[in-house]
């Protein structure tokens, strides 16, 4: 979080003001002349950039980059059109071209300026952006739904983004307009539009209505960023038909779609979703974005059902997909984010479709929001993170501070300080990694080895259920009252399931919920020729200097190497070094993978 | 050729006849009802075997044969429709759906049914097929050409056939007919019929005009059949634009979509050319029938402008890529044929599209029309055949007669025995492999070794020039005279350019025309491990008793592999055995490659 606030919003405010014509674009608006730079979304990056440094500034209040963003808004707000509309593309292009093609992008950018308003006045109290985004979203209402005039948003994002409106306004239009947004998909009205012989409706799941989807589809934003906005609606309305559908399609992506970093969307080729089980490793997309986007759905599937397994989807993305998009100094992203690299990779500066590093950004500045969640009476701790809060549990303030080194041990502190001593419930989540990796058929722990756990309060063992992966804690609490939890973490082998064609023969190391990855950098030519027989011990130890500190995995492991001496291949025994996957590619290009062959098969020269 | 006679027309009239329903079509339509069996092109595998059969009956007489080749023909003639049409799938389908799909292969079979009639008129002198064939070509003119009624043929053929056609009837509108099929390409008028989202034009050259056309695309077998029908053409009308189409097409295909072993077609996918310089090995598609059409074409070429290099293409295409096709046996055949197999990939018994048995069964019963072309005047010696046969040159019957082991030794010797001495020239070709693998700047020879010849006449050296590829021996020849040709066969590194990424630091071995293959059987681990060091020796031996009589290459060189009584990975000195690429697969199951490493850069396990 320090990182993004020091590093990542530096670097995009630079391209959003400075390397590229993002902050222009709004002033030509204004001027009324000039010719748009960039592609047509790219007013998106601005708002998700907004949002970034929303949420930064809570944790890292700095005035100048405050006094910046205003002077960024006043730039947005003076680009508004009277009617509300706002899009610098189509109003330096010719606004009579706007709300015409479905592709463009127009409704997902007003998407992103309505999170970035909510976040900025969460923040800062300041609303001139939220009252932009207000005026926007009123215009598309009046302008679609009202009328009723079919339109499908070829990116989704505004539903998720309406929801939050509705949430923070209580204005029941914007639930019907978000709701009226996903009832607008497979319907037809995108056909010979959007969808042509080049594109299949499915690539943004347009293929069939919502609530009849049973199967994930398509460009892996799209679809994260329909599924949260979905979640949304369905926590609110309760409708039956949009739960069923989430759950399938939740089990269809973590039981055929699903990698052991977490990461989702397989191919370049759409950007997303390929054949069940063909999840290759070096060719791997896993979009930084699509990552996000699974945060952001399992976050919501989880307070839709307060079912532990989503936060344990989401600690897997979060820990290992996801944030393997920034480089450690925080200024280098992965656009994908494969599992096997020749050593040709390596995280870039910026890029033309810059979606990922504000959202990245966004997502990370915004860790605080999904350590807890709570229903009206009750706590539920989700993530272990070192930090101090205070929620309000049935008018009473509950002040929780959490402290420990999770992930890198399992020993996990959390005073619970009720203002008033009171019965209520903390339940606290049981990580599923510590029984199976994955709540998924795909991926198991070898020979079904688990990891142990306890849990005391105020030093006592705990007498309590665990019930759909938290353990309910039920009892009168009081000031001073700490739960001691303690995860015990051993070294995993995880093994595929059958159909995982790439992975047979093949181990993953994971060590809490982080998976392992042997970067060549460590351990010269292990990524052709390492093997990690099954007798093998692993020792771990955490190395301060390494990556400001971070667990790594030692072993004495067979590689088989071309010997430059004798020109002879040579297999030998080496001391291996494996690090936490989303910290390779810090120290230059290097060939990696995550899965490493077990037993010594087949060797091929080239 | 004898296995051809005596087991794959065999296999051709099994499954002709009993296994698969094709002549039972016929026998339907002309009892007037029954349900088509197959597919709607399976006639044409009738035709082709049928031509087969009439090349292999030259050679190898078999009344009984014939016999049962005449009753085919009854009953093929009593499924003519009264208006010429011959097509057993629409007739049985109902009538008033034929001719309207363009992708439906009724040309294509109606051309098959011509090259038939032809060959089993010219074996026999029975004619009834021929008249059959003819009246449906009268149709064809008249409901096409004619009325100029747009048609483009979906799978071409039919352009070559009717070039034959009219050679043996010198009926003018036949020549115009094909020509009028050709120029209906590029035109459009397939737009919307056989192409759509889903297929190209590119796919059966339909995208431009054939004139304008420069580049080869789409189906190999297609593209094949095509330009050997232009060829045909070109060399009767001498339009100067077709040669220009040709001479283009032809460079784009042997710099940029050859294979070593003659193939064509990499790609499976649209079963033809794929980018250029992309030609994957062990994927390579290079089918049967694309090959079969690649030596028509190329001899077309040649017959079209006197020139050697068609024929060192086409030598090449037949002795490698093509009669890898069929088995030593007769009756198993590859429809594609890859440069290197895991040891999955086998001959098969038959194929439900058919097109590869008879297609390579009518190729080498007609070898004896690829050995020599001549002019009026004087003959032209294009392959190294043992044989005889009388050539009319200008009125003076010239027996010919050649002898010798080629390819497996380079001594062949020709007697040339004019009925009268009479001065004319003998252009004996020089093949292109004693310098330079192919012409093409794809391959080389490793250190521009090249193979050294000598010919000489009578016993004395001759003072003769090298005239486009052919050495002219221009001399009063008389009863007795003798050409006696030693080509020096060496062992020879082929070494890619740089852009066939797929063969970067890896040779091939070649031997004479013949290219060479490793194959497991010989060598265990030798697909995944050898590698041939540049100093290596190699030895060649022929082996009376393998493949019924064969040259081998072996060598020592080195072999890693995993040693299984230490469980290690081993670099070891072994004995090589390289035997001719075509004869692969012809004693089980092995893997197989052309293209070896050379050095040892790098190794990988799995």
């Amino acid at each position: 979080m320090e990182k993004v606030a020091n590093a990542t919003i530096d670097a995009c405010v630079t391209y959003t003001e400075d390397k590229t014509g993002r902050i222009r674009n709004f002033e030509k608006v204004a001027q009324g002349s000039g010719k748009h730079e960039g592609i047509y979304y790219d007013d998106s990056d601005v708002y998700k950039a907004i949002e970034a440094i929303a949420y930064s500034l809570k944790n890292y209040p700095d005035k100048e980059l405050e006094a910046n963003t205003d002077v960024w808004i006043d730039k947005i707000a003076a680009a508004q059109q009277p009617d509300g509309y706002l899009n610098t593309y189509y109003t330096l292009n010719g606004l009579q071209d706007r709300w015409k093609d479905m592709e463009r992008h127009e409704d997902y950018c007003a998407g992103h300026l309505i999170e970035a308003g909510i976040a900025y006045y969460n923040t800062t109290g300041k609303d001139k952006l939220l009252k932009v985004a207000t005026k926007f979203a009123d215009h598309i209402d009046n302008y679609f739904r009202v009328p009723n005039k079919p339109w499908v948003s070829g990116h989704e994002g505004i539903e998720l983004a309406l929801m939050k409106l509705y949430h923070h306004t209580n204005e029941k239009r914007y639930l019907q307009l978000a709701d009226w947004f996903v009832e607008q998909r497979g319907r037809g009205h995108g056909v010979g539009k959007i969808w042509d012989e080049w594109k299949d409706p499915d690539y943004a799941q347009d293929a069939i209505p919502v609530r009849d989807q049973r199967k994930i589809t398509g460009h892996a934003v799209r679809a994260m960023y329909l599924y949260t906005g979905v979640a949304d609606i369905a926590s609110e309305t309760k409708d039956a038909g949009y739960v069923k559908t989430m759950d399938a399609i939740w089990d269809d992506v973590v039981n055929k779609h699903y990698y052991i970093t977490g990461g989702i969307g397989a191919q370049g080729s759409n950007e997303g979703f390929g054949k069940p089980y063909d999840l290759p490793n070096e060719s791997a997309y896993c979009e930084t974005c699509a990552s996000v986007g699974m945060v952001f759905w399992n976050q919501r599937m989880n307070m839709l059902s307060a079912q532990a397994k989503y936060i344990d989807v989401l600690e897997r993305t979060l820990y290992n997909a996801a944030i393997d998009g920034i480089s450690l100094s925080g200024n280098r992203f992965f656009y994908g984010n494969p599992l096997a690299s020749d050593g040709n990779y390596e995280r870039s500066e910026w890029f033309g479709t810059a979606c990922c590093p504000s959202n990245i950004a966004r997502l990370v500045s915004s860790l605080g929001s999904y350590i807890y969640s709570r229903s009206a009476t009750d706590l539920y701790v989700n993530l272990f993170v070192g930090s101090e809060t205070t929620v309000d549990l049935n008018n009473n303030e509950v002040f929780v501070k959490q402290t420990g080194n999770y992930p890198w041990n399992g020993q996990v502190s959390i005073e619970v300080n009720p203002k008033k001593a009171k019965e209520f419930a903390v339940f606290v989540r049981i990580p599923g990694w510590l029984k199976e990796p994955v709540p998924s058929t795909l991926y198991h722990y070898k020979n079904n080895k688990t990891n142990n756990y306890t849990v005391t309060v105020n030093g006592k063992p705990v007498n309590a259920a665990v019930e759909d992966g938290y353990l309910k804690i039920d009892r009168k609490w009081k000031k001073g009252d700490k739960i001691d939890m303690l995860m015990n973490m051993e070294v995993q082998r995880i093994v595929s399931s059958d159909e995982l064609k790439q992975n047979q023969n093949r181990i993953a190391l994971q060590y809490g919920p982080l998976v392992y990855a042997v970067e060549d950098v460590d351990n010269p030519n292990a990524k052709n020729g390492l093997f990690i027989p099954e007798n093998t011990q692993f020792q771990v130890s955490f190395k301060p200097d390494l990556f400001g500190g971070a667990n790594v995995i030692q072993f004495k492991a067979p590689i088989v190497a071309i010997d430059q001496a004798s020109n002879q291949v040579l297999q030998q025994e080496k001391e291996i070094t494996a690090i936490p996957y989303f910290l390779w590619n810090n120290r230059g290009k290097s060939a990696m993978q995550v899965w490493i062959p077990e037993k010594l098969t087949s060797v091929r020269i080239d």
